[in-house]
């Protein structure tokens, strides 16, 4: 059989900065003006943003075509959003030299970002994160998707931004809710991988939910660097990134069975009560339950699944998961607080089903 | 402002073979199964290579989901074909571990390699041609996409496939317009690289068009060569690969506002006719407008716009063309047969709109 081989080159290394300072954000569209003066604008954000200044704030004067996704949040994370946004880009001649800036919390950077990856084979995307669950996790390491009418991020691209600006400030206007349940990835971040991290929140709760701007930029710098320092060693998730999915396989599941009643930080504070059951069971250190519990009780999350959620349905969608391989999805674990377990080189590991089941039981 | 600067590393170099011979499809299969044994496979195809036998062909006894595209050709060439075939994914359970076939012609790969390219941010594929135009051109390369409500290709990524499997015999079963128009980009290749496999074709057009299984594997191996040799140096198209464009500015248009009546190789014809009049006009060496359209017409490729086109109608989508900088196409022009003029270290230059509508006009 004759045979040719294609080469694929070599992508050299790259970089992209983040910025983060308070009160930042009415400086940001000078300064793309200045960095990319050829690239057609393009603002992708929410009604919840706009309502809450940000947009005015961005723009200024200037009046670049502007897509509001709503209604905002999850319902909205969907392949007909991204197709809806492309199709304005058409109706506007925007073309391959299109910059996207993606104003807003995870789903408009999700939504934003994965339509950047896919119109005319890729554009250039900004992050400007306006929620602490985005600035804390979303805007930094290129992942982007959103779902299809069967699950969660069923659609979906590795597509890196060109910067990322976080402004701190923005979180003064987020809803308390909303706001806290942003706060969970940052305690991810903690529990995976920097102990006094975990530490600094303890102690610092009172500030935290008081949002002091100093410790909310303290916050924002420690999540940058450990998220910035896994994707960088895995940006398309071979291996080490899962662990920033700590929490997320049951957490996933559950924000699915609720319909999205749930925020996804939320979800998260649930998995990863679960993950800890699990780690107990299997032995793998102390038992740490009860010391994340009860900082996820101070930033009043749930940390147990709400009794509504009907357990056999949560079991078929944890199936699903987007990281089963095999049909079974794998879990990240802890050793102990700020180490994730890592087993034959592997940072997501088998659970059997019967665990899960058990866990998910026990999770009610 | 405080600074953090997320590195993204090196990608590799990397390959994958093309698989030239006669004969070759009912062997695939098993050789599939041998070198991907962990991965769960999932058949894209059309209702025309199920009827030609194909498929039947490709999978003897084995019973892998499949999804067969219908109708088949560009009408489903949509955002909403990708749509589906990932829902069926999801529906049968498929995850990250997919190893996606797309068998057929160009949109059977365009649609399948982009479904690959964004089912759980990426899943492998593997592209087995079975027509003129993929042989020639789509199948090798990466690109993918599919087409908006608005335009073609709004939607799109560069996705390399893990192999390719090429046997000329499937070329028996197609009928003779598809089979001709598919040729066109075999001529558009020895246009822009290489003047004696012009010659070829000029020398064998009659064992082409009787569909000989030498000359056929000849070409073949031509154009895979010329299609691997340019996508090696530009996968992403920054630039050189704008060559493999020659003839599908004006294409593109013809074949959008035909409303997909005319087939993709047809429209090339015409657009490559269009450019080499640009080429005269601009005074890119010597005329070659009237051997290049005697082979088109020794093929029966139309080589003028037909009437029922409005005019009009073609300039606004060629304003829209995904090449589009500053919301006006470039072109790629020839200097001689078998090399593409290259400007100021640019591949596709730039065409004054007076003449880009004169020429429109001349070619009707």
């Amino acid at each position: 059989m004759a045979r040719l081989d294609v080469k694929i080159p070599e992508v050299s290394a790259d970089s992209y900065p983040i910025f983060i300072e308070t009160g930042s954000l009415c400086g940001v569209w000078e300064r793309l003006q200045a960095d990319y003066p050829k690239l057609g604008k393009f603002v992708v954000t929410d009604a919840n943003v706009v309502a809450a200044g940000h947009l005015a704030t961005l723009i200024g004067d200037n009046t670049p075509p502007v897509y509001s996704i709503d209604p905002p949040g999850e319902i909205s994370k969907h392949i007909h959003t991204v197709i809806a946004i492309i199709e304005q880009l058409e109706k506007a001649f925007f073309g391959r030299d299109t910059l996207i800036i993606a104003l807003g919390g995870g789903t408009v950077g999700d939504i934003a970002g994965f339509a950047g990856a896919i119109f005319k084979r890729g554009v250039k995307v900004i992050q400007i994160p306006t929620t602490t669950v985005s600035q804390a996790d979303s805007s930094v390491g290129g992942k982007t998707g959103v779902d299809s009418s069967i699950s969660k991020n069923a659609f979906g691209a590795f597509w890196q931004p060109e910067a990322v600006f976080i402004d701190v400030e923005t979180l003064l206007t987020l809803d308390d809710r909303e706001y806290r349940a942003g706060l969970i990835e940052g305690v991810k971040h903690a529990l995976i991988a920097d102990n006094e991290y975990f530490e600094f929140f303890e102690q610092n709760i009172d500030a935290i939910l008081s949002r002091q701007m100093d410790v909310l930029g303290k916050i924002a710098m420690k999540n940058c660097r450990i998220k910035a320092s896994v994707v960088e060693k895995d940006p398309t998730e071979k291996n080490l990134r899962r662990i920033l999915n700590y929490g997320h396989t049951i957490g996933h599941a559950v924000e699915t069975a609720s319909g999205f009643e749930l925020l996804h930080g939320e979800c998260v504070a649930i998995g990863m009560i679960g993950a800890a059951m699990i780690e107990q069971q299997i032995g793998l250190g102390d038992d740490r339950v009860a010391r994340i519990e009860k900082i996820l009780r101070k930033l009043q999350v749930p940390v147990r699944i709400p009794a509504e959620i009907d357990k056999n349905q949560l079991i078929n969608i944890v199936k699903r998961d987007k990281k089963a391989v095999n049909q079974w999805p794998k879990f990240v674990l802890l050793e102990e607080i700020g180490k994730v377990h890592c087993k034959n080189g592997q940072w997501a590991v088998d659970v059997s089903r019967e665990m899960v089941e058990k866990t998910i039981t026990d999770l009610y």
